[in-house]
């Protein structure tokens, strides 16, 4: 099947259909000079959504445009979008089979059983419980719904780029993390042709945009440090990466200091609890890899909170 | 000094007065269901505030208000209190002298320390150290920002009922919890002859507001559970007073079990945390303690987030 990208049409299609499912989450404005950064700041407090990330987005979408068979859904996933499926497939009434890396954390895997879904626990890194996942399906007949490479499930996740908008057009950058990249092409494709910039930061642990965008194509990449659990598809999808080309507008990496530093200012400043990748976006502001220009409105998608709390105090 | 309670003109001064100064904190939207809970929700963030508590609108209200002489400010606080006069005397470069009992916790006593002002453990509980504060204010001329019962400090809470107003009109009650009252005051003198009930939530093991009510007078009341660094008033103020008398719909209870299941239903469905205090006013919700008539659309104020956030979770 060849997928084309979703265009802002499919991304406002998309949020008709799952708004009676998913939350509008809110942003909070601050001058940056609060949390000791440049510009004006816009954060979108994507850890109040359903399952505790934007997951929850793509899962609905895909979830409620196809047929879902008997076998139910199977996913693989670094955690959040196992979260999210097994929560958008308890809400529909299906079943939910989640294939999981060992490397997944407790916070997360706790999220995918308390939603009632069966866990399976499959090699070290997502892109080995991918392939698990996929041969599943081929035997059971259950629907995939892929954390990031599916039209449907970018249009889901490019629902927080509208609401952002609406919310914020005055944004004139927009920094997002990128993993496997379905939430930053989401963004991008509600973005593309609007005059405001699309930002990927990504761990140097994890740069998985940053070398497709140089190899001029998706390629193999690192997957390790801190935010591996939600940042670590080994590639980018191939639909967010024709997206991604036409409509990011820099890729920039940040050291895991940078992210760490990121959480406990959330913390510190704000009482947010964001997992690692979801204060990587910040962390490009903190640590200068993006230092934006006089008069920027910037808009920070902090996009999940599905880590053990202790972890972003002191 | 006689004073009189704040008006909804004098809130709209105070909000003017500290726009520069504090967040305006965003609301979410919920269907209650979501969170196994009856009716409608709007949650008013405000753990988002600077200091993590309400307690920054009174506090730069007051210093905005009042010639501030070369000693500084002085306070007395179980915490949030302290914590907001004491980054408000940063912000507008004063010295702050905070005065706390034994039962403030670490997470509030560092936050006072880390704001530059200068602590002082006095008593068990807050109106020991209210006593100390008052004579150290006489003795050093330093201005008293009392954590409640001052009209300056009512109207700057009051903001908070203002800004739910704007963004949720439809709103038909509004819970919050009480301790002193300074914040179910402000915002009672807010909603005055609007047509939304105002509602306070009171630890059964804090009830100043109900024995005050009962009584027909502010009177003594016990402090004690599980939130009582930040509710252990030991009685009502009487500014305060004569809003709830007229504002104020009713004044339940709540058992503190409620209050610790109410702050980990924070976190398991939204990534929230908040402190014993600041879960107090949904533990009505989720406990019975209020039922909401058909049709209603129930904000509830999520009123302070100083706390390790290790409690919440599990």
């Amino acid at each position: 099947m060849f997928e084309t990208p979703p265009d802002a049409a499919a991304i406002q299609a998309a949020a008709a259909r799952i708004a009676p499912h998913i939350r509008r989450t809110p942003v909070l404005r601050l001058n940056g000079a609060e949390l000791g950064l440049p510009g004006r700041l816009v954060l979108k407090l994507e850890t109040l959504q359903a399952s505790g990330s934007f997951k929850a987005r793509g899962a609905f979408n895909r979830l409620l445009s196809q047929p879902v068979p008997a076998a139910g859904v199977v996913a693989a996933s670094g955690g959040n979008h196992g979260a999210a499926v097994a929560y958008a497939a308890r809400a529909l009434g299906h079943r939910a089979e989640i294939f999981c890396p060992a490397a997944t954390p407790a916070a997360k895997a706790d999220r995918i059983t308390a939603y009632g879904a069966r866990l399976h626990r499959i090699g070290a890194a997502y892109d080995e419980a991918r392939v698990a996942s996929e041969a599943h399906a081929a035997e059971s007949g259950a629907l995939q719904v892929h954390a990031y490479d599916q039209a449907e499930v970018l249009a889901g996740q490019g629902t927080l780029g509208m609401e952002l908008w609406q919310d914020a057009p005055q944004a004139t950058h927009v920094l997002v993390a990128t993993g496997g990249g379905g939430l930053i092409g989401g963004i991008a494709a509600w973005y593309a042709g609007r005059n405001t910039e699309v930002i990927s930061v990504e761990p140097e642990a994890c740069p998985t945009l940053h070398q497709a965008l140089a190899a001029g194509r998706p390629v193999p990449a690192p997957v390790g440090g801190l935010a591996a659990d939600s940042l670590g598809a080994r590639q980018v999808g191939g639909l967010m990466f024709q997206l991604a080309q036409r409509h990011v507008a820099q890729a920039v990496l940040v050291p895991d200091a940078a992210i760490a530093a990121a959480q406990k200012l959330l913390w510190s400043a704000l009482r947010v609890v964001a997992e690692p990748g979801g204060a990587t976006a910040l962390a490009a502001l903190a640590c200068g890899a993006f230092v934006p220009p006089p008069g920027a409105v910037v808009a920070v998608v902090i996009c999940g909170g599905n880590t053990d709390p202790a972890a972003v105090a002191g």
